[in-house]
């Protein structure tokens, strides 16, 4: 017979490492449908990756708090203008960092634009992003996401920083 | 003594739950190889991603059917031009919705041009994509892919609109 | 009862599973350390992607090796003047191939300079990159990775093309 305790050790191993690789995976996805969102207009879509008092801040241009401050840039003058031109908000895979509820993310945003006359695109932004999650009942949103432009300045700098500290491997 | 009800239960419940994230895995692996099997000329892999029937739809330029029309783009005079010149095709990792054997895809993906004078690169093409995505028994492959140019038009604004409006975190 | 011979077969089954998802999860974590390593100045964290004898082969310009070799790249007059005049290094999710204790890996890397007279960026260089990783008990580090610029040389087309040579979907 097989000994009830170390099943149930052996089976809540497995069911933990399980839950990891899921989060793993639910926060790339999550990371993933920005760029989608935002491109496409979709301002609700948008705003509901953040915590409903999350904060997008995006350095040293303006800091959009809650989903009403994020839906509101989406459907901005701003906004609409660069996606009716044409532009992609272009994310790599986060590097993540996952303790139980909460987890860390960093990656790269490029920000690239359309030029009719020239055929072809340009990069106006190339940005270092920091994300903090936070897994509540609905599933796991953003908390924060810091943007700042990769122009020399120290604070992307600082900031990818805190991802080169992690363990390599997760 | 464990219960055997429960234990088929919980390990039913692992096994679904791990079959999701290897489909994930697998999906993303499958989208990560079109840009190294284009990009080496390697026809017969590039078509290999796709079912024998599947279709490569690159509004408005062209629309490929089968392996051999998606091999015949391969080596043909346009694009063994393009990687004899210099030429990444960059595909971001996708955001993905599953449901059993069908699958769905969103992502970008860059035609980047090696410009030997400028000693530089510039971004061709920037398109959204949307992949259908079938299991059979040897495995996911593309039922359909479509890619359009993020040019200011409406179409792939609204072909993005379908990846924003799935659940955030998978 | 459950027999007991089936459940160890089906645990270790499930076990096995799990095992790839996590290496698959920690050899794209591996990876998308590199550009905020090295983005960031982290000399020590990037040279600790790799194991102690580890080599990094930017083909044709220079082979670094080692530990040693790897953090004073990133410490030397070069990088450091692109990191301070604003820089990323922007790599795609990698194709992976794992066997036991080793693994092989397929990704394209951006080299991204900020431009401040144009308001913009540009790409320097556009790289295909192959990955051996291997186990030890500290976890998966890098043996060696060849970077090589895709200028429309041979080089690049031949090192894509192990990656094509992959099953499609792992």
């Amino acid at each position: 017979m097989t000994d009830d305790t170390d099943l149930q050790g052996r089976l809540e191993a497995i069911e933990g490492r399980l839950r990891l690789v899921e989060d793993q995976a639910a926060l790339s996805q999550l990371v993933a449908t920005y760029g989608p969102a935002v491109d496409s207009g979709s301002a609700d879509s948008a705003a509901g990756l953040w915590h409903e008092d999350g904060v997008f801040d995006v350095v040293p241009m303006f800091e959009l708090v809650g989903h009403e401050g994020i839906a509101g840039m989406v459907n901005g003058d701003g906004h609409q203008s660069l996606i009716h031109n044409g532009c992609g908000h272009v994310l790599t895979a986060p590097k993540l960092a996952i303790d139980g509820d909460d987890a860390s993310g960093w990656n790269y945003a490029f920000n690239i634009r359309w030029d009719a006359a020239a055929d072809r695109f340009w990069i106006a932004r190339l940005s270092a992003n920091e994300w903090q999650f936070r897994r509540d009942p609905g599933g796991w949103r953003v908390v924060r996401r810091t943007n700042i432009n990769l122009d020399g300045t120290p604070a992307p700098r600082d900031l990818l920083r805190h991802a080169a500290e992690q363990p390599p491997d997760f």
